[in-house]
């Protein structure tokens, strides 16, 4: 085998980063997305994965087929696409998040199961039909601590058992429709309450507490046949003392090989987060990685230097020729149990994506909101004039708000006004704890409070410490209370909740699209505005 | 002829609305906007165009493939493109509004006579790209109200020579990539100052006077062979005392068919807006507006219904034959103008939309940008920590401000925190006419301002009065000003730059899109942060 021919073998086992817009100007994170000249010059030397994001359903078909032409190999395509494909390519169906089945299992198992499979079933499939072979999911983070910045919601469940029922539904869902699943973050990023987006979290239990929580989940998916895992960025050092998760032999060798007897695809979280990125050079970091056990590198931080890291680490016998040919095996049994879509024409590719979504995943959509709606108070929401108060992280980029959303259109057409509030808006707070929002200035008459959080409800990304209990109890105490809303995070929900008179008109959905503002301000009494918009269908 | 060939060749002559999006639930405006079902419908009946909005340029070429398709003929395609196809297709070249180039014309005619042919070039070229065959611009009203809350910075001059020489470019460049182009709106929006969207303008000017200002531009875009012309919602009572223009047989056809020898095709404006839908039913509306002299309907407010009136006004002899064989030939040989784009397989497809903006366009959008900035004081802007109060319509639909857009992260790399104001913001104002923002509610520090405003100024679409001269003195006074930056009207710049002391780091650009920003705040001193992104490429 020549030199070159090895480092195409290398190549293959990245995965990088790169645009569901086909132009470069379109891509949304540049520092992190590479540009279409990177690409295509990466995929002619045998990188063998993309990760995707950004664009809609059509956009990303094509661009998955220009990927594949640029590639001389089979591609593994892949999108964090952990609540639908619609919760990154516009077109395609956005499901409620995956906690809302988490607290159905509670005393529905079995229907939560069922939904589970069909849940998974939807990702696959639709992702298939875009062009992807790999979904990014399911997280079996068991969600226990609810400060839990960066899981939350995106788990299946607060407890292992659940948890572990419904990740092994998932699995099952997905790759029944030929794409694969990757059950994340091994071993469980569950009890964290810092990002590892941007620090490195600790993990302080010992292997028995692993085994009683973090670890049922993964060993659920792999008993249903996970075609991957992949690694978190957690210090555990009960297990190594030395290096996170993602660079740990003992880890993702002695753990999830051996214990576990996982013999699919590890691939790692991605290398650039700050957690390995900034204590570890790129290619140091993509050769402790495989080192320890590790098949596919994902977004390293540069994918030269990983590829120069990786044949330097072959050629002094760091890594064994041995771990290299199991590797690529790997990747190889995986692609193999991945259903291709077949080349089509432009008919035919019309027609797939006018039936991206079935009528079976539509009714799939409604029912899960269905489900997961909570409400009390049975009189409807008083007439405005008033206001509707709306808290979201980020009104720039806010899929969940097009133009014609039910949560803007319904209370307007009551007479309530909208105010919005995010990180860059003049501020609504008055300084004064027990009266925290300044009302003079937001505007008279009754208040519908819409609250769209979804990460710790005390520490938004957005709005840093939200005092929103309080709030709720100042505007009861100013009779100007009219209903609430909230989306997303039920911690918060359940904070707010029991602060409401009974007959206050109130409900919670775990999901923030259009879909799911329809659903809450029906429960609400507000009926639907004539040009509502932006749903999936 | 059977009747229903006769309803046949009469639907071929209306022009109806659909989304660009593929999707029903991806529609942004349902009301105006048909469903697939009814679209499908309507193009099987032999309804001859749609208009499109939204979606990106791979979703457009997709879209018109599958209009095309339900269609058994050849249909008009057409969009409000006016200042390039990524004006309302994102991925498509995003130009400088017109009236830059009517503004550059004053010194440098040829240079913008050129520039305003290659503007039309570029938008002909890639409309074509992605499955239109018609444009609907140039505007050819001329901006001599700069109070004008409709037309402004779209016009190509603000006065008749330069719109008319700049529009006949325009109508050149457009044709001569085979797309039809379109000069609106007859006889001239250019003097009102209500919006026809939501009421009737009153133009009061006598022939002599229309002559003079609102015609020649029309005359130069004939002279230029321009394909289409499209009536205005406007009453003229020196020319029509009952009618408005659109349903005026003395404007369509005693004036723009005689007087002025136009013997293309007459397209109304959009028949569902306020102007026309509010005093006329939508049978009645497209019977007067052919009777009148249009060849084709455009967005009937039923289009069943208009079928219907025009069926029984052909019947009863209201409309005769003649008419209809003239209306139907003009559109036959409008399609004949055009230069269909052969079908692609899916390689082909992909190279097209690799290639949708050609080396030559980057450099056009670039040109337009330098040329048109203007900018005073050459300080840099002082360093943070302070503010960055920008200004917008419409936080939630801002295609101007993606998450990495410049005008958000070059001040965030110098410390300055952004704070946005829209319509629906909590209110930035402390109600002292002499000191109108509350500046200890929005921050301490300098403040850079960034108004992104493209109306009238003074009652902006969201922010009511606003009013920014005073701002501007409040923080000179308070010595906070370190910089300004407005984006669109050239008449907010030309209030407020009076203002500023010489050395004030201070600039002007008539575009809003992120490459009209890393432009502008180059000239300020703020260099490209590394994260940019939302460029046209």
């Amino acid at each position: 085998m020549t030199a070159s021919e090895r480092r195409r073998q290398l190549a293959s086992l990245l995965v990088v980063r790169g645009s569901g817009h086909s132009r470069d100007g379109q891509r949304r994170y540049p520092r992190w997305e590479l540009t279409n000249q990177q690409l295509r010059h990466l995929l002619e030397q045998g990188v063998g994965g993309v990760i995707l994001l950004g664009g809609s359903a059509e956009e990303l078909r094509l661009r998955c087929a220009q990927l594949q032409a640029w590639a001389r190999q089979p591609l593994l395509l892949c999108a964090d696409v952990e609540e639908g494909v619609g919760q990154r390519f516009e077109g395609a169906s956005w499901l409620v998040p995956p906690l809302a089945l988490g607290r159905l299992h509670r005393h529905h198992p079995e229907r939560a199961v069922e939904l589970a499979q069909r849940y998974g079933r939807c990702c696959g499939r639709q992702a298939r039909l875009l062009g992807l072979n790999w979904v990014l999911g399911p997280v079996c983070d068991v969600n226990n601590n609810p400060a839990n910045p960066v899981i939350n919601v995106r788990a299946w469940g607060e407890t292992a058992g659940t948890a572990g029922a419904l990740v092994a539904a998932f699995v099952r869902g997905c790759q029944s429709e030929g794409v694969l699943a990757c059950a994340k973050h091994f071993p469980g990023h569950g009890d964290t309450s810092s990002d590892s987006h941007l620090e490195l979290p600790l993990i302080p239990h010992n292997r028995e507490r692993l085994e009683a929580v973090e670890l049922p989940p993964f060993r659920a998916a792999i008993a249903a046949d996970v075609a991957a895992v992949m690694t978190a960025h957690l210090q555990l050092p009960a297990l190594d003392r030395q290096r996170p998760a993602t660079l740990s032999p003992a880890v993702l060798t002695q753990l999830l090989r051996g214990d576990l007897g996982f013999n699919g695809l590890v691939v790692t979280d991605a290398l650039v987060m700050e957690a390995i990125s900034a204590h570890y050079g790129p290619g140091e970091a993509a050769v402790l990685a495989f080192a320890a056990g590790a098949d596919l590198i994902l977004m390293p931080a540069d994918a030269e230097a990983a590829l120069d890291g990786l044949e330097a680490a072959l050629a002094s016998g760091r890594i064994s020729d041995e771990r290299l040919t199991a590797s690529l095996g790997r990747r190889e049994q995986a692609l193999g149990r991945c259903r291709p879509l077949p080349p089509a024409g432009p008919d035919a590719l019309l027609e797939q994506l006018a039936s991206l979504v079935s009528p079976e995943e539509q009714a799939l959509a409604a029912e899960l909101l269905d489900l997961s709606l909570e409400h009390q108070g049975n009189t409807p929401l008083a007439g405005g004039p008033g206001l509707n108060l709306i808290r979201l992280d980020n009104q720039l980029a806010a899929p969940q708000l097009p133009a014609m959303a039910p949560a803007l259109l319904r209370p307007a057409a009551q007479g309530y006004r909208p105010v919005l509030l995010d990180g860059r808006s003049p501020s609504p707070w008055s300084g004064d704890a027990e009266a925290p929002l300044a009302l003079e200035r937001l505007g008279d008459g009754p208040v519908l409070l819409q609250l769209l959080v979804r990460g710790n409800p005390f520490r938004g990304s957005a709005g840093g410490d939200e005092p929103w209990p309080q709030v709720v109890r100042q505007l009861l105490a100013a009779k100007r209370l009219a209903g609430l809303a909230v989306y997303g995070s039920p911690y918060l929900w359940e904070q707010l909740r029991v602060l409401l008179p009974a007959e206050l008109p109130a409900a919670y959905s775990p999901g923030q699209m259009p879909q799911a503002q329809a659903v809450m301000l029906n429960a609400l009494g507000l009926q639907a505005a004539a040009l509502e918009g932006g749903f999936t269908d």
